[in-house]
């Protein structure tokens, strides 16, 4: 399996996993595709620092990326402090009582921890600062464009910039910005996404950009059928991100075991996009807590970063709880394939060998 | 291009077309794919009768099928006048108000029509009586399993039936009921859909109705690439709608040129998933009738069969008009696709030649 993007990056497979576990990216990473780092939850800039080296370390030489979450226009910053003094009393208010109403208990003493900063132009800043302080191969920006002058800084460092995308014009715009490969994030997709599903919209977008753009398909992908798919749509490689929380090297994040039984028992059909996680639409679990904010009479979601500095102190709460009715996750429509936890490198095996039987079955119809 | 479906239904291609035109079924269904005519349009009986006729007589022998739209469950029935009554006077007035606030102006003597009857299940069965007359290959029905009886009654005349389904369960209990093919209906097709996307959808109901149900995937195809994408899924063929509309043969239906500019025009992002146009969610494209639904203070839509009688005389008026900004157009996210209007024959040799060139990008992948 080889895409141009094989040799930019020295990668057997164009497999790209985003993934907020060091202990995922590592193994995909010497599984022959490409572990990409989220960085958004490290508040601390030293634990970042100390977490890369570990992925330094532990990759046995192979390249991986970073991802991490930097708006183009400079939002308004400040601490938590005075950020929080914008959250209406309203919202608190729900939050609290909706814990109260699903059976959330509160955290035990020393749990607590404030909102994921991460959303925060500055300590984005600081990540990027860090990751280029390693060896990273890839930036990521889960945001679009990052700002120009960021774009220099990786270039200057050797280090490529990829971007999701939504729509072809959003794409367009990333490329006359300077960012070198864009990620075609489909409606299916977990997280962050818009409405147009992979099915259109890697096509528009591998279209709109031209053969000098690589482009990768996100959204939907968690099988060796789905990888072909997607590269028969034209992507030169697949961003891949929810399949990786059904593996044992995930398992040091999750928490508790409600996190597995609530991904394992989820259909298709059980994911939502909304914005109750960060204030920008993203497709979470569907669970009681997601629900709670659609009944009438719920308070409308914030804007970033106010939304998620809300309810950052539920979602420690509902996961540690661990009751999988409740859980706040995203993840994509995928979902309702992840049935069992295996290791990460038989997950890539699989969709290796997948694709390989998806494309022969083709050459038969093909004839 | 061959898969088990070619022998079935003695086609060169596995590329299904649902389409109102009966000049559009009859191009395709010469050119080597299968024309399914959909029926929902046609009040009187005798017309149909007719137009199947023309279709016998226009396809060179090639077979084709027909589409219905019945639910399994006999809904209210009624006349027109007797359902009618059962429209609330907000609800006209809304109407009313909005075609006056668009500028739409009236039919003009004789241009009116009652609401599209093929909604209604009496209308459906004397749909069915009449294609089993002619010598259609496949029934299709676009809301889920027919009657079980419907079922055994096309199977005695040797008709196969196809099934939409947007999860996988509905798809087991299609087959369950007795239907042949599933079709798997992704998010980003046109008319009625679900909510899972394609890349998704179509590999789920795959898995789960096993390799002797042929699965046909539907939403988000009108390329050549995406005919690869859909197989690579595991699908035994293709159903397609949207990419119909952009077609010489379709344009006896149109009605005025503002049509052919509404679509030419619409990017993936143009469309919207709305229960205006027969009460159950379906794809239209976006337009100032669409967002006139959605607006603060707009009621919500009524069942089916109730909505689409409510605004049936409001779509004749609106489709007259031919104002591209407020056209009422069922259509997938494919329409951003959609840029000119080309014969038939030619848009199924670009499906066919691009799925190839496909094919063979893969193989250079998989080295």
């Amino acid at each position: 399996m080889r895409t141009p993007l094989c040799d930019v990056f020295g990668i057997e497979h164009p497999i790209f996993a985003f993934t907020p576990s060091e202990h995922v990216a590592a193994a995909v990473s010497r599984a022959g595709g490409l572990g990409v780092l989220g960085c958004v939850r490290f508040n601390d800039p030293a634990e970042l620092d100390r977490t890369l080296t570990w992925l330094d370390d532990h990759t046995d030489g192979k390249p991986y990326g970073v991802d991490i979450v930097m708006p183009m226009k400079v939002p308004t910053e400040g601490t938590s402090v005075d950020l929080g003094s914008r959250i209406p009393e309203e919202h608190r208010r729900f939050v609290d009582e909706t814990l109260l109403r699903l059976g959330v208990p509160p955290l035990a003493e020393g749990e607590g921890r404030e909102g994921v900063l991460g959303w925060l132009h500055s300590v984005a800043r600081s990540h990027l600062d860090i990751a280029l302080a390693h060896r990273p191969v890839l930036i990521a920006n889960a945001l679009g464009s990052p700002p120009v002058d960021v774009i220099e800084q990786c270039h200057a460092h050797g280090v490529q910039v990829a971007a999701l995308a939504g729509a072809a014009k959003h794409a367009l715009s990333h490329v006359a910005n300077g960012v070198d490969i864009i990620i075609a994030q489909g409606y299916e997709a977990g997280g962050h996404t818009g409405e147009i599903a992979s099915m259109v919209l890697t096509p528009d977008i591998v279209d709109a950009v031209g053969p000098d753009v690589p482009v990768l398909g996100a959204g939907g992908i968690g099988s060796g059928r789905q990888v072909a798919a997607s590269l028969a749509l034209g992507a030169q490689g697949v961003w891949t991100g929810s399949i990786w929380l059904g593996t044992e090297e995930y398992r040091s994040l999750t928490g508790s075991s409600g996190w597995e039984a609530a991904f394992t028992r989820a259909t298709s059909s059980d994911t939502v996009r909304t914005r109750v996680y960060t204030g920008k639409p993203a497709r979470l679990l569907k669970t009681r807590w997601t629900e709670a904010w659609a009944e009438e009479g719920a308070p409308d979601p914030l804007p970033m970063p106010l939304q998620n500095l809300l309810v950052a102190d539920a979602h420690n709460r509902i996961n540690a709880s661990g009751d999988p009715d409740v859980i706040a996750m995203p993840v994509g429509q995928i979902v309702g394939r992840m049935n069992e936890v295996r290791p990460v490198a038989d997950v890539m095996a699989d969709l290796v060998e997948e694709f390989g039987r998806a494309v022969s079955s083709l050459d038969r119809i093909r004839g």
